[in-house]
């Protein structure tokens, strides 16, 4: 089984997969936790890439950067993801082709039909089973991220500048993407404290799960 | 003007776009030769990812190697090609787009439909005004190699183990790509020593230039 978790900055995403990967651990699930980009040797070379990338006079172009996600999306599929899922195993991975589509179709303007192909190529169309989407609007999002009340992981930080528009851009789109899928999503409302979401994206998630051998 | 050179194996397509190179400076162009994977830093880095790629249990996928290339190409184009092209200069680029979908595509069985939404993506739409195409068939080209008559770039060496049954298939591949847009394509038969095939490829390739001023 395969589940990807989404949500906005702030959302408390990376928190709550970690708190979740722990939780389904200790129950008894064989389970492994990944991200994006990185989790396979290429993907963290063609991480390095992204994240050492030159500005100015030679600034990595928005598209060179969605090819080199895309690239290092493709890998970990591949060597990981795809053969943990065919041992029986459940992958939890922290964002996926969703966010590409919410964050640099909807948010940056790159074409969304395109995006939508070069994920399919670069997936070989496996998409999550389930998405745990983390639902938090970007005002509230933005405030909890500048208070510092939450940690964070590194892969986005850089777009801790951009401006509420953006976000608010990304949010509509997880929107537009979610009513295209209903089924697939968990929605969980986000703006309590970390517990309290945690207690409540389980209640949810458990019982969606293949039940334990 | 976007002129870019294309061919299989052993058709000397190296030598002759440096030697054209060469001659459109002397008289007077203001011409750049490029190439792919590379021509900028950041392109320069993929390509070592690409060079330095793991074998074995972590090769790297052939669709990751796919946006790996196609990541470059986005770099080289808006760039290198694009302002180069804007100032009024020639550009001669060694392999693009038609070598993605003729080794990629009809070459490894990667689906050309999303092969052709990616190269869009990548390129931003940027196709070449004319192709060189040095045609010579598997068969002669793969022994002018392995005889070590003409010398090559080294990005395609890996090629090399290929079976003959490959490269027939890549030389399918570019007819169908000629007969789809012949205008596009100034065919050069390869079939003879250097200096002929150059001779033969500025009588047909210089009539197509924009007049100096």
């Amino acid at each position: 089984m395969f589940i990807s978790f989404e949500g906005t900055e702030g959302s408390g995403k990376t928190t709550q997969i970690k708190a979740t990967y722990a939780a389904l651990q200790e129950a008894g699930y064989d389970v492994l936790l990944t991200r994006e980009p990185g989790g396979t040797t290429i993907s963290d070379n063609i991480r390095s890439l992204l994240l050492d990338k030159p500005t100015g006079k030679q600034a990595m172009h928005p598209r060179t950067e969605l090819l080199l996600f895309c690239a290092s999306r493709a890998q970990l599929v591949n060597e990981v993801i795809v053969p943990y899922l065919d041992d029986g195993g459940i992958v939890l991975c922290d964002r996926y082709a969703d966010s590409t589509l919410a964050y640099q179709g909807y948010g940056h303007g790159l074409p969304v039909d395109a995006l939508r192909t070069i994920l399919d190529f670069a997936t070989g169309g496996l998409y999550p089973d389930l998405t745990v989407y983390l639902d938090l609007i970007p005002q509230k999002g933005l405030a909890r991220r500048r208070l510092g009340q939450l940690k964070f992981g590194e892969d986005w930080n850089r777009l801790d500048d951009m401006e509420l528009a953006f976000h608010e851009r990304v949010y509509a789109g997880y929107q537009t993407i979610i009513s295209g899928d209903e089924k697939r999503f968990l929605r969980v409302d986000a703006d309590h404290d970390a517990d309290t979401v945690q207690k409540n994206l389980l209640a949810k998630l458990i019982p969606a799960l293949p039940s334990l051998a």
